[in-house]
């Protein structure tokens, strides 16, 4: 199908390598797809949320370990408010699967119900999040792993950056989320997780609890209430991914909404015991992290020793980390796809790739997360306080649009399902704050500046389009009335040889007002050419014009402007430009770039309005 | 003159950067150039030969110092030979001036003499020495800086590519070599070296010569003969640049000859006495160098001690070696220039830019130095192996050539002018093999290749060139007899909007077998377009074809091939491309490029000799 690549030889050989990377063309009607069970839903939308226990964790140790053993024990009391803001929010979320069967985004909620700035804030918003969730994850999972093999810790950004290439090449060839491939990880992590969890607790109730004091570093700040809140805020992270569910409710198997909501109740449960539990475990047990090491290895660590189950654990943490990232790498796409077709992104977001994917967006979201790995040393603490905002961000305005939501259907017990959302949205929105006010110097102020970026960006985008548009439009266009006169025609030459005969040729066969352009380089160079001329063309007039700066562009523009204006016959003289097309790639540089530069000099030229330029190539084929 | 550039936004703003730095364009009439006398002569050609010092001293010193204080003492010896190699090929050189007062560079000698092979494999030899000249000069005289600064020698790299890019950028400029400002570095070089041996002589005679014994470091070799070997042919790095003044004999004021060989001996001399001298200086007075240090930097330490002197020789070593450096930059693109206009490069090089210097060739220079930098890691000593296979493969065809120019020539005399150029080419000719034997494995191999290579491609180029202007010519072409049978033409079109009304109206006008053609890559759009476009284009009739694989070109070639084919009228079909401008570049982003895409596959695709598919673009401008 894609044989016209042939012609190319340079990208022949690239298009080689890309069906051999990325696979061959599917058709379009491949993109059916298939409904998803409860088993494999979970799967496909539980690993962002799972996961996360793997960075807040870390962020609640980092930020409660500066002030000892005093500051460690609050580790819990801080765990359960973050377990407690995760059941409310996962009820406020199942009342919006059950209020969008069609999938509800924060994006969709907030357009629907709040209006469209609202919409294009959590979007942005969204975009972000998917983004980072990317970043983090990745940073993260290698983290766990270079835990358990320190001799990786100073090869972090490469390791991140590897798996972030393999993810990206699998998606480019359509790797799709709900495959089992993707299951395997999830179950992994729960079946080696829990059973640590139990055993830990079963350690606790034999040998009971251990003293922080004897272990945990000295404290070198006093807690303060900042101190406290900072390590809420950031370890709130732990609560990204919820939403996941909600936004795909239309792939589970019908009916949609009853089968998401019990899947979304399962998976809130585990991440409670999950969180809950590993974070407990980790104070009780007097866990304290080596340097280079995270606080989650720590834990498995002093529970398993260096046994193989401990590097088990460690390898299935990096696991569902990456299979977390590729979940941006499914969502980050389809909703710049979404974005795109509301003109708010460039419509190239919207095109399907040779394999069914939005490959742009893919691409884009690669390249993205590879800055941030680079620009923040594939350091996860320093990502999480960019994380936050985005992610409550989102919340929050969702939470209100459902608010609004249950306001104007005003069903039978509106007010209960209004009031579970309001005050949803209210605690998301108080968490909202103190993120963003306790991380704002760490890091917080870019996401908000990016957001305003970005939705600055989406106004500027959808306006570009709407005036092109307008402009586009064929409304009120009088019917042409003009008799197409034929074009006058103007060939620049380069000399008197083969490659200009057909450029000639057809310019005698679109218009009898043909004259040749001769621009004089070298000194005296017009004589000889001109006598040439007159020998195979003595019915054509040529025009020689001196070019004291040894410039081929600055005479022809003049050229053509004098001649357009000596006429004044509303049209512009078209160009027929001679060019030659050697038969192999290099020979290229051994030609100069004339026809190209003037080509490309004359289509952006914006000449009086309602006129153009009108550029004809005829390309005469070199055969060696 | 240059305002067509302002149309591309872009282009415009680096275009304003660009004569910033590089300066307004010069008309060609400011080419013709002043005639120098012997001071400035001498300034402007001796630079290369008389900093040759600064890396062929360090040179014998690397290859003595392993085989301790006897090593050493085979310094003297080995620099009394160079000297006399220098005597032998600088009479013989003052024959070349005197042969050929035009300038008799080693290209034209052993091209007129020896035949077209023999002056390529010169004129690649001499493209190398110019390469290496830059290269080597800028490491070594960063080495000297370093030396005296030795916070600086971790920086050499840095170093050597700001001085690059500083050289670059004045040459870009239009910096000539005879500018006065060259003069300076040369003659401070002078007038600081030559007092500098002065003063070390005279200490020397008052106290005589010190014991090397005690100061040598232990020796690590043998004495052999293959490392007498080494030290003389590394050494005879010394004699680089000899050649310069009979390039340039036109330059001289007249009797033009007269006044070259005159300087030309000056030259001789100042560098006989600069190397044996200093050479003699470290030996004398028991000179070693410390890590990191050049040995001439020694030797200036030793006897000016840690004073202002003492930086400014090195201050003013690396100074000459930077203009040494720029006799490169002058030297190489002009060789260049002429093999281009010759046919062995590519055309692109005779391009005189807007400051009528081969801005290409100093660009190609500059990378090419930059790459060698790098690769070598600023190191002077890793790129002298390289270095003088090259320069004595110059020096020995040149020598020869003029044998058999005397032999032609056969004037009275002939036979003694004969014989001295015999017998310095055979001196050349004996110490090219030791070169190319003692260093093969250290990277004059690279250089053997490298000239292969070179003249290889010399001859390559040379034959596409032949090829294109065979295919080129014009002899033999029967007049065309078809009566430009007016063009069948089929519009591509993305859809019914303004954008193509103008493509559609101009088809009208140069032809009245028209037809549209919608791809419909989203399936059952085209019934839509379909139905608008006969509202608006009753008269032409519109094909649409699927899309499944959703490429657009695929499709086109496809209906391009069926159209000729079904037509069989001599011709092919002619595409006339709407195309839709944006007003701001970042607009691009906001469009799919197919019209682009669609040009370059039309442009490159190789159809039947004898035809070609013509591509017409109809610009429409955005305003907005």
């Amino acid at each position: 199908m894609q044989y016209y690549w042939r012609v190319l030889p340079v990208t022949a050989m690239l298009n080689r390598l890309k069906h051999l990377i990325i696979g061959d063309p599917l058709p379009s009607q491949a993109l059916a797809e298939k409904r998803l069970n409860k088993i494999r839903a979970l799967a496909t939308f539980s690993p962002d949320a799972l996961s996360s226990i793997a960075y807040a964790n870390q962020e609640i140790y980092l930020g409660l370990v500066v002030a000892g053993a005093a500051g460690l024990r609050l580790a819990w009391p801080i765990g359960l408010a973050i377990t407690a803001l995760l059941v409310i929010v996962a009820i406020s979320y199942l009342q919006t699967i059950h209020a969008y069967p069609s999938g509800g985004d924060s994006y969709v909620v907030a357009r629907d119900n709040l209006g469209k700035t609202a919409g294009l804030i959590a979007a942005a918003a969204l975009l972000i999040d998917y983004l980072l969730t990317a970043a983090v994850s990745l940073t993260a999972g290698v983290e766990a792993l270079a835990s358990a093999y320190p001799v990786l810790w100073s090869h972090r950004i490469t390791l991140a950056l590897s798996i972030l290439l393999v993810l990206t090449l699998a998606n480019l060839r359509g790797l799709r989320e709900s495959g089992s491939l993707m299951a395997i990880p999830v179950y992994l992590f729960l079946f080696t997780y829990l059973p640590l969890l139990a055993y830990g607790v079963f350690q606790l109730l034999v040998n009971g609890p251990s003293d922080l004091s004897a272990v945990a570093p000295a404290a070198t700040r006093p807690i303060t209430l900042i101190l406290i809140l900072h390590a809420f805020a950031t370890g709130c992270t732990a609560l990204t991914g919820v939403e996941a569910i909600s936004n795909g409710v239309p792939a589970f198997k019908p009916p949609e909404s009853k089968n998401a909501g019990q899947t979304m109740i399962v998976m809130a449960v585990l991440m409670a015991l999950l969180f809950a539990g590993s974070i407990g475990l980790t104070q009780s047990l007097a866990v304290v992290a080596q340097p280079n090491e995270t606080i989650l290895s720590a834990l498995a660590h002093t529970l398993l020793g260096d046994s193989f189950a401990y590097y088990a654990i460690q390898l299935s943490t990096l696991l569902i980390l990456a299979v977390a990232a590729n979940t941006s790498f499914a969502g980050f796409p389809r909703l710049a796809a979404i974005l795109a077709s509301d003109g708010y992104l460039p419509r190239q977001l919207t095109n399907l790739g040779d394999r069914l994917v939005y490959a742009n967006g893919i691409v884009a979201l690669s390249l993205a997360t590879a800055v941030l790995i680079v620009v923040f040393h594939g350091d996860s603490h320093a990502l999480v306080p960019l994380f936050a905002v985005g992610v409550f961000l989102a919340y929050t305005l969702s939470q209100i649009g459902m608010v609004v939501h249950w306001k104007r259907e005003s069903n039978t017990g509106w007010r209960i399902k209004a009031l579970i959302n309001g005050f949803g949205g209210l605690i998301t929105a108080i968490t909202l704050t103190i993120v963003a006010y306790s991380k704002f110097l760490e890091g917080a102020w870019i996401t908000v500046l990016l957001i305003l970026a970005i939705v600055i960006g989406f106004e500027k985008i959808k306006r570009h389009y709407r005036e092109v548009g307008a402009q586009l439009s064929l409304r009120g266009l009088p019917p042409s009335l003009r008799p197409y006169p034929p074009p006058r025609v103007v060939v620049p030459i380069s000399g008197v040889h083969r490659g200009i005969v057909d450029a000639i040729d057809f310019a005698r066969s679109i218009s009898n007002r043909v004259t040749g352009l001769y621009i004089e380089i070298e000194p005296g160079s017009g004589e000889r050419v001109r006598k040439e001329w007159e020998l195979w063309f003595p019915d054509i007039p040529l025009e020689v014009r001196p070019s004291p700066y040894r410039s081929i562009i600055g005479p022809l523009l003049n050229f053509l402007d004098e001649t357009d204006l000596k006429h004044n016959d509303g049209q512009l003289a078209t160009v027929v430009l001679p060019e030659f097309i050697p038969a192999k790639w290099w020979h290229s540089l051994l030609h100069n770039q004339t026809s190209w530069l003037i080509k490309t000099v004359l289509l952006y030229r914006r000449r009086t309005l309602g006129f153009q330029r009108v550029i004809i190539d005829v390309p005469y084929h070199l055969r060696q």
